[in-house]
């Protein structure tokens, strides 16, 4: 059974991952043979927020497969988003794509997106919330740079507490057997709590560090990345403490030989264009590679695609979501969806934890 | 005879509009068939004024058809705008573009393009003069969904008075036989004198309404419009009055079974959400019936166009147009032309009544 | 040997020059056979500054042959150009494209991008700096409408002080026997004196003169270029001298029946609009003689280019240039390239002279 739209990479099964990552590794051996699968398709990229690298990745992936582009990247921009719901553009834009593309700053955009449009929904990013094609990229690049996704010993550095990637990135690599994790941070930017569960859960050890120093000789595979300022108390604890969160070529003498070292990117200056230049830097290429998954996606997301709308769900409660950064917030016609688990009850759309009491009383 | 440049839908011979809606239609059964229709062709998107969907509904158009896209979509992004005239553009860009399609501010710019444009110009808007492309849209959408243009009694509800979509659509709907039309607003936006004077002049009835829940049981078409505040005296008038076109589940229960409702969009409020999920509710499908209008469009101006610049006409009076959204208001090498008429002196940018006299005078 | 990146034309010998302008002519003569060229090709144009000219040039030449196009066009608009070094984004760009055209307010900056991009580079301005592609499209106007690179007279009209189209023409030209020039500017905008010398030394003729008037019947060809306000001392100043540099039908008159008159686009009031309509106005065809050239340029950059990253040079100095437009005084990590020659120590990115000793300190 096939995912319709792409929003959480935990709505695939784990053969659906290693399906798309299998047919990546055919595309990125002979890319003539599918110069022209997407011929006449058309894909839309909705950005409603800037990201010209997602946005050039997703392009690239498309145009490399015969097909073609829509779209905007910007809602400064755009006279798209304004006076407009987000229904009817993405119930219009599918009218006219293929593949929908969507990058939205509020969190749930894209499952919300998913409830109107014809055509399969891609979540480019849904504000701090998930981006599950960085997390594909991340998985072929190690499938690739290491050779397996089992059985690694994976160092996460920087803020950890607030880095959507690095969770989206422990969370599926928990799937896989053997997994260990080094988390490398300050106590204020640790890993939050219910994902250091979920590792527990999946029965994989984690360890937490203070200092990529005293971790980098430990690990398969480092995934660096930004320590942004305003995390911090104040500047001075800011400059006490980022140099434990750099990676110099002093600190790589103490590394493996094996090691690979992965970054989203953009960096800022948390790894030293010294670096750059060492083979197990692996941070430029890992855009190739999320190229070459993005291509493997579209294909997988279109092949057998219809265009139709799926029956939407019904409002399962006259509660409205509390997260504010929720697009429940501004769409008002979007249905109200929560799922109640031990843990407590989650908005649909966000994930966001309800607050006791104050979902029942609606507003 | 075919048009070379579709500046005004009464341009065309109501041959020629037919000729388009029936390419439109063969396209839309057999997309495949055209996909490369456009192959190595080029069209060119000049938006002095931002409107995405209409520039997307273009971009998905030719990309369809396996032709290419370059342009600018905004004159605070583009350096195009900064510094050079109408002219200099229009006639670089039409050296690399096959068809040139232009959207700007200023009324009449589409017909002054036309001048000197080597490839054909279409209208995408100029100011609140005409939308050519808009009106062939709402055409298909009639045609697809009641299966005929003549003999339809048609409801405009909303902004009659400045609505441009409404004027250029009752203006050809007249073209056809037993077109009857229910006009649906407040007096102070009622559709302009002229235009019912055209209407009678055609042996088309009219009547004329205050209230959408009154009228809505007597037309086969409801084609609704946004009502914009800024149009009212007060907030408190707008407040007071706009429930009266508001189109909401209880008030389509009063509608026949075979009623469509049309819309331009973006819709703000006048159609409540809960619309949608009625079939009778076509405005989303209108706009894919747009794009393919815009396909059947786009081949029908390039067969067999040559890359040529037109005689452009001699200025026939050293007057200037005193209507100051006139696109010669801002271009001065445009020849100055009027058309006298039995109804006095008018543009032949811009379609501006002269005031009496006052052309005499020049500038 | 065929250069690999396209920075600066002094870079390519004759040869590769002609090379190029006999490949736009086959080009120009059959452009069916080129369609598809570079099917499965990908062009990224990095703007970071807004040239919407240049860009839809390069975009059209692609398009034409069949390649595709990715990029962006503002850096406001963008979140490349934010908190991104310029290597990271040229490295990660050139993963996805076969062929990198920068354009950027500060000196040098192709040449660095060069250093660090898998695929060609070509300069599409760097500051005020070099613009190799205007001077081929002048290039190949004056070869399609003169017959011939040599032994022409050639007029300079306007800012000669600061008009980097106008030195590089200029450079070019020097290489081809029988050059003349016709220097027609304010002695305050007149050309600099280094070029002056190399004119000499390529034992080529000039002349200098402060009237278009006076210089017009002179000339088998006329470069104008905008005379731009802010460079003279005062508005008054400005209004008393412009008169002299603005080409009119009065002024033509005295011209050569073969004269062809060119211009780098755009004009503001330079070239009076009645000029438009003489034969011997080229300037609008030049842009489509440009369009031509850069397909060349395109297929002659793709043809046996491997994607691959060069060799980079070591600093050979640890001075910092001094040339505060220069893109090593924001990009830290280049390395710091220096040529010295018999008139002194030049930076290798921006051409800059170095101050005598200033560049002995470093900083």
């Amino acid at each position: 059974m096939k995912t319709r739209h792409l929003i959480d990479l935990d709505d695939l099964s784990l053969d659906e991952i290693n399906q798309i990552l299998d047919l990546a590794k055919v595309i990125m051996a002979h890319p003539p043979y599918y110069l022209d699968s997407c011929h006449g398709k058309l894909m839309a990229t909705l950005f409603y927020e800037p990201s010209t690298r997602t946005q050039m990745s997703f392009q690239s992936a498309m145009l490399k497969l015969g097909g073609q582009v829509i779209g905007f990247d910007n809602p400064g921009n755009s006279s798209v988003s304004k006076g407009e719901s987000l229904k009817d553009t993405v119930r219009v834009v599918s009218n006219y794509a293929d593949v929908v593309v969507i990058r939205h700053p509020k969190e749930g955009t894209a499952k919300a997106a998913g409830m109107f449009s014809r055509a399969p929904v891609i979540n480019a990013g849904d504000g701090g919330h998930l981006h599950p094609t960085q997390t594909l990229t991340d998985l072929f690049t190690l499938l690739n740079t290491k050779g397996r996704l089992d059985h690694l010993a994976v160092g996460f550095c920087g803020d950890l507490k607030n880095g959507r990637t690095v969770h989206s990135l422990i969370k599926t690599l928990i799937r896989y057997p053997g997994s260990r994790f080094i988390l490398i941070s300050t106590p204020e930017l640790a890993l939050p709590d219910y994902l250091k569960d979920l590792v527990r859960a999946a029965g994989c050890d984690y360890t937490e560090c203070a200092s990529l120093y005293d971790a980098i000789g430990d690990v398969d595979v480092l995934y660096m990345t930004r320590i942004q300022q305003e995390r911090f108390a104040s500047r001075e604890e800011y400059e006490k403490q980022k140099g434990a969160f750099v990676l110099d070529t002093e600190t790589l003498k103490r590394a493996r030989y094996g090691l690979k070292i992965l970054h989203p990117l953009p960096r800022v200056d948390e790894i030293d264009y010294a670096v750059d230049d060492d083979p197990r830097a692996v941070y430029f290429e890992q855009t190739e590679y999320g190229m070459f998954a993005r291509m493997a996606l579209i294909l997988h997301m279109l092949d057998g695609s219809k265009k139709q709308l799926d029956a939407r769900p019904e409002s399962n409660t006259p509660h409205r979501c509390a997260n504010p950064r929720c697009i429940t917030s501004t769409e008002s016609y979007l249905p109200r969806l929560f799922k109640k688990t031990d843990g407590g009850l989650f908005c649909e759309y966000c994930d966001a934890a309800q607050p006791a009491g104050g979902g029942e009383e609606g507003r």
